[in-house]
Order: structure tokens, then C-alpha cells, then sequence
């Protein structure tokens, strides 16, 4: 395995377990925990392919399947254990965040060729899986959380390319990439790191404009 | 016609009606009646026939759209008869739910010849254009229901594929994955049955996890 | 640049300008910005690209990218100036709307041919940017206000697809479709234009039905 795939299949896993997790913050049942898995799993890559126009990677390869599947099973048996699944859930998804994150812009650039959408693909499919788990489990939105969490994706992506379009190896810049995206999401988990937010007030309800 | 194309139909038209009675209980005119007709009814299959990189099916044929905004229509005139919308939602939504999950699977197979594919489609489109019509209408979450729900998309779909690899004929085959797929739904309506749930505790909110 | 071109970016552009009018009013950081207005800029036109099976507009030219992102961090500079951003959504969001269903229907009509795809497509991708940002967003549904908005993407859809039948020229058909759709939905927003409702009662709690 070269390093890329690692960051594949450690993508799908990790996401498959924090939509098998959202399953089981739900308490749903044995197939609930299947299909949150499997939808977290491949649900980042799947837009990245249709988007790219290449085939999709679990209907070409359907081992990711079985990973998505065994994951959840997994996670069926031993979330019970944990103290706190939602931050696991949390740590796993800012490991799967930054992997699919850097995976995307690896594979962007090398079906189109072009930065800009190789970074656009990195954000997009480093934060897809966790927004579709997050709207059909309703759980609350990693999106509207204060901490930094699609910059990670932005980061490792723009980071990736950077160090790709400097004539390093695809196997340090993968991994740099990937470290510096995990620092990035996973100091806004331990401390709070927030970027100045937008300084207005809140939006109103529609009903208070007229 | 032969029988999936009859499953293929029947799905579209269901899931309309489904979106149409969604649309009638949020009291919206005739265009919302179309718009979620027409979502809930081809959003599985477009789903499907993009992961698959096969040709989206009303794009083709544009006989679908016809069925959808025809049963938005119908529906908008009778719905008001109904004593119940909401139960006769739920029991459109599962014989469409058998057929396209059979459908999906049949089609998954055609396409791919991997069962696991086959399976994973049947699933997915079976019951994606109910989250579609649940999300949109901001209807309470078929999939957050304690009843069998993604099993029973689940059971036609493995049916099918078991059956087919056994050389038992695509009508027979289609038809007896069908029916076990809706016995399964149906069941659960009427009788409430359930899979064992996650045994623990749900998830707490992340406010109380600081 | 011709006629439906200047539609094109125009769409692009105010829908990315409302997902960065969304951002502000949750107050997000700057990069929740981009992605907002990346997300709503591009949503409806990558959906239209790849049910129509074409490639998606932003891989082939990255250029859109760069005007979401720069209308994203206007917004992000001027959006404290505004008094009410609600408001000012709703308007762009109308003229965006009118923009990307006559596209869609353009477009629609250019690959297929069809006449009945084309008045689908620019129903789903005028509206579908919309939606997408409501629901990560978490904003209230446009969908589910009273007033006319799906209508009006239908509206400016068809009228071109009519006018384009009757042997109107490209100019003058875009620019007539584009006029009335915004007029449609301009007089919705100004005046409260409704459809008559379904006429009747709301749907009840599924608790209520047991």
C-alpha cells in the first residue's frame, strides 16, 4: 500500500465508525448502525467521484464496503465501553477529516490537473462525510460548532498541493499534509482554537422582519 | 413490461405520492406538491444511476416526470378525503421502499455484477428518497423511527441477490424479494416489530460533555 | 460573453453571495464563509452537470471557484454595513433563482432535447443552491414559506423553454424567461404573491396518530 491509500481506507473506516457512533448516540438498531457507517464511510468520496467524473471507488472496489461494514459491527459491540462517544466520535472524525481531506486534493489534481479545484475537492470531501451524518442522524452540525473544522480540510488540501507543486514526494507531502491538518482540527478539539468569528450579531427570525 | 420495470414504476409513482402527501401536510400549494412529488419519486433512482455511471433514468425516458407531476396532481385533489395522511404515507412509502430496493438491487447487479454492490444499492436507493422527502419537508425521520425501516430495503435487496445467484428466474426471483421486503415493512407498521436496539444509554448533548 | 453566459456567473455569484449572507448571520469565521458560499454558489449547477451527464462546469473551468471565493470575502468585509441581511438574502437569492432556472432550462434543452427535462432541470438547479444552504445552514426552509419561490424557477423554465419553441432567438428568449421568473418571485417577496394553499388542515404528530 502506498501512503495515499492508507489515507483512503483510514478515511472510510474512521468515518464509517463515527456514523456507526452517531447510530448508537441514537440508540438505533444493528442496521441503523450499518447504513449511518456506510453513508459516513463513502459519502465524502462518492461526491468527489461523481463530481471528478472518474467511477465511484466502492462500486470499482468493494472491499471499502466490507471495511464500512465491519467497522459498524465493530462499534455495535463495544461503543457500550466508552465513556464518551461523542468525543471519540469527534477525534475520529477531525483523524477522517484530515485523511479524506488530503486524499481529495491528491486525487483532484490528478484527474483535472488544476489547484484551485484539487484545493475546493480537499475541503469538500474532507467535511461531506461528517455534514451527511450529521443531517440524517440530526445530530448536532460539526459545521455550526465555533471551533476551526473545515480549515483543517482547507489546510491539509492547500498544504498538499503546496508541497506537491515544490517538487516533494508524494509520500512526505501526503504525510505532512495529513500532520499538519490533524494539528490543526485536533488543537481546536483540545483548546478551543477558534478564527475571529463573523463580529456582527446573530441573523433574526424571518418573523422579526416585518 | 416485464416485472421490473413494474417494480421500477410502481416505485416512482409510490414515492410520489409519498412527497405529494408530505407536501399536503405542510399545506403547500400545487408547485410544492410537484416539486416534492417529483424529488421523493426519481431522487433514489438518480442517486443510483449516478453512482452506478449509468445514464439518469428520466433523462432518458422522460415518461417518469409525467408519473410524478400526474400523481402530485392526483393527490392534491383527493388528499383532503383522507382521514389519515400520515399512516397512508408511511404504507406508500413501504411498498415503494420494497420495489425500489429490489429495483436497485437488480440494477446494481446488471451494471456491476458484485452482490455486495448489488446489496449495498439495493439499501441505499430503497430508502434514500424517503430521507430526501423527510429532510426537504422537514418531516419527522423515517430513519430515526424505532421500527424496521433500512432492513427491510435491506432484506429485498439480499433476497434478490440470493435468489438470482441460486438460478431462480428474474420474475420469480424479483417478485418473491418484492413481497419479503414489504411483508418485513408491513410488519413493522402494523405490528410495531423492531430489532433489537442499542442497548445503552443515548447520547447526551455536547454542552453537558464540557 | 452572451446572454445565458452573463446568467451563468450571475447565478453563481448572488447564490454564493447568499450562502456568505447565511454565514454572517450565524456567525461563523471566514472560512465557514467560503464554504457557504462555495456550496450554495455551485450546489445547483454540479447537481444539473451530473444528471445530465455532463462534467461538472467548475472542474472544466476553476474560475467559478475564484468568484465564489471572492464574493464570499466581500461579503464577509461589507456584511456589518447592511441593516437587515435577511432581506437582503431573500432578494439576491430571487435573482439567482430567475438566473439559474433559466439555465438550467437552457442547458437542460442544449444536451437532451427535451423539453419536459429541461422545464424539470430548471425547477431542481434554480432552487436546489437555495435548499442546500438552508439545510446546512439550518436556516428557516425557503421552501416551506407561503410565498411563490419554486414557482418561479418553473415559471422562468418553461417560459423559455416556450419562447425557444416558438423560435424566439437565444438572446431575447433568456432575457424574457429571465424577466418574468424575477418579476414572479420579486412580486412574491414584495407584495406576499401566494398560490392558493392545499386547503386543508396541517399534518399531525406521528405521536398523535397512535
Amino acid at each position: 500500500m502506498n501512503p495515499v491509500d492508507i489515507l483512503d481506507y483510514a478515511g472510510v473506516a474512521l468515518f464509517a465508525a463515527t456514523g456507526a457512533l452517531a447510530a448508537s448516540r441514537k440508540q438505533l438498531d444493528i442496521i441503523g448502525f450499518l447504513f449511518l457507517g456506510a453513508v459516513t464511510g463513502i459519502g465524502g468520496g462518492t461526491l468527489r467521484d461523481l463530481v471528478l467524473g472518474v467511477p465511484v471507488f466502492w462500486v470499482q472496489q468493494h472491499l471499502y464496503l466490507v471495511v464500512c461494514a465491519a467497522t459498524a459491527v465493530l462499534v455495535n459491540f463495544t461503543a457500550h465501553l466508552l465513556e464518551s462517544r461523542y468525543r471519540l466520535l469527534l477525534w475520529l472524525d477531525a483523524v477522517a477529516l484530515a485523511a479524506y481531506g488530503v486524499f481529495g486534493a491528491y486525487k483532484g489534481l490528478l484527474v483535472t490537473g488544476s489547484a484551485t479545484v484539487a484545493i475546493a475537492m480537499g475541503m469538500l470531501t474532507g467535511t461531506f462525510g461528517g455534514i451527511l451524518r450529521d443531517v440524517l442522524a440530526r445530530e448536532p452540525s460539526v459545521l455550526m460548532r465555533q471551533e476551526i473544522y473545515v480549515a483543517a480540510a482547507l489546510t491539509g488540501a492547500l498544504a498538499y498541493v503546496a508541497l506537491r507543486a515544490l517538487d516533494i514526494g508524494l509520500p512526505m507531502a501526503a504525510g505532512g499534509a495529513f500532520l499538519l491538518a490533524l494539528c490543526v482540527r485536533g488543537g481546536a478539539l483540545a483548546f478551543g482554537w477558534t478564527l475571529p468569528a463573523y463580529r456582527s450579531h446573530p441573523g433574526r427570525a424571518p418573523e422579526d422582519l416585518r
